[in-house]
């Protein structure tokens, strides 16, 4: 039976330490990021900061980290004001991970590791062909997150492309039936088993699980 | 075989609209935010919000509903300037959601769920007993987003409680092992299943499996 005890992580060696904080905040989102240059010129990179900000309007937030390290991403973005979001599934699994590769801006990740740019309705981001959630984003807010450096993007759901099969009665999309993934710490992925959902929680009353 | 297709969200009812939205930034961390106010008075709420900032220094970022809600946890934090996350495990699943219920201030949802509360260290923020992976915060920024009328906090960890069986050698906490669960949508909760941790990406090698 496992038991908790304090981690002095203050005295953690550079890499170790971010290895362990990274997994602090418990299980992390996994996308690619799509974006375009005025030059036509596509990126990809994994993303697994993005998280949900509000319903309406559909905003999501996004947080690079500083400067001191490449991100045609966010370079692109702020230069075209628009993104695309597309969840990591175990099909593209090792294909999404080498995204995170330093390659230079004339690289596309799409070439690199032969993930296929799809480019709808003439939206200037390219989404990624074998992901099955494909989001459409306009960039609302930049926010530098002068704490540390990093940056944070706020933009708007615009378009949405999933499997009907996975959308659910009362608008729960099942993430997992499409094989979604999760991620822990700097590289860890993870498949999801759902336990149940629960019904919505009130005093007096116990949690019931629902169908799905 | 699944196939995405375009998914007209704009039209979906509000209800409906929010379960969809909250989809869509994948899974999410599952939490208990442990506080206690001036008066000594507990609470806890879950959080599907917490979000890795940053290393060194350690933070992480919690996003909060608007006013029009109760925020018990947010008051208090802001009060005190302290707050506990603690990870959802399996064991303690329903008790968790129960926590998102609307309790009065002056309930504690320890004693309305039955968790156990636990002080460490001088800390002024209950942990809860029943995590395998809890962290001591101090909040360092609160950020209230003018977009949605939402608020985020950024908080630095100050302490880490976790099974040493779970720290692995080159600093990742394997939250799997603890039982970590984590959330999609509003009210799904999911075990994991390591798929595997991938070496460091760089150009011109493939992803390899890292021992764990």
């Amino acid at each position: 039976m496992l038991k908790s005890s304090p981690i002095e992580f203050h005295a953690f060696e550079k890499r170790n330490r971010a290895a362990l904080i990274n997994s602090l905040s418990g299980f992390k989102s996994a996308n690619l990021l799509g974006t375009m240059d005025s030059k036509n010129r596509t990126n990809l990179t994994v993303v697994s900061s993005a998280f949900h900000l509000g319903a309406d309007p559909a905003l999501l937030g996004v947080i690079f980290r500083p400067h001191s390290v490449p991100r045609h991403g966010l370079e692109n973005l702020l230069e075209t004001k628009v993104f695309t979001l597309n969840h990591i599934n175990s099909s593209i699994l090792k294909a999404a991970h080498q995204c995170a590769a330093r390659y230079p801006k004339d690289v596309s990740e799409f070439e690199a590791t032969g993930l296929t740019p799809l480019f709808k309705e003439g939206f200037k981001a390219p989404y990624v062909g074998e992901s099955l959630i494909q989001l459409g984003l306009e960039v609302a807010q930049h926010i530098p997150l002068e704490i540390n450096g990093t940056e944070m993007i706020i933009a708007e759901i615009k378009h949405l492309y999933a499997p009907q099969e996975c959308l659910q009665q009362d608008g729960y999309l099942d993430i997992e039936k499409a094989q979604s993934l999760s991620l822990s710490g700097l590289d860890s992925y993870h498949k999801t088993q759902r336990i149940e959902r629960l019904s919505y929680a009130k005093p007096g009353s116990w949690p019931r699980p629902l169908d799905s």
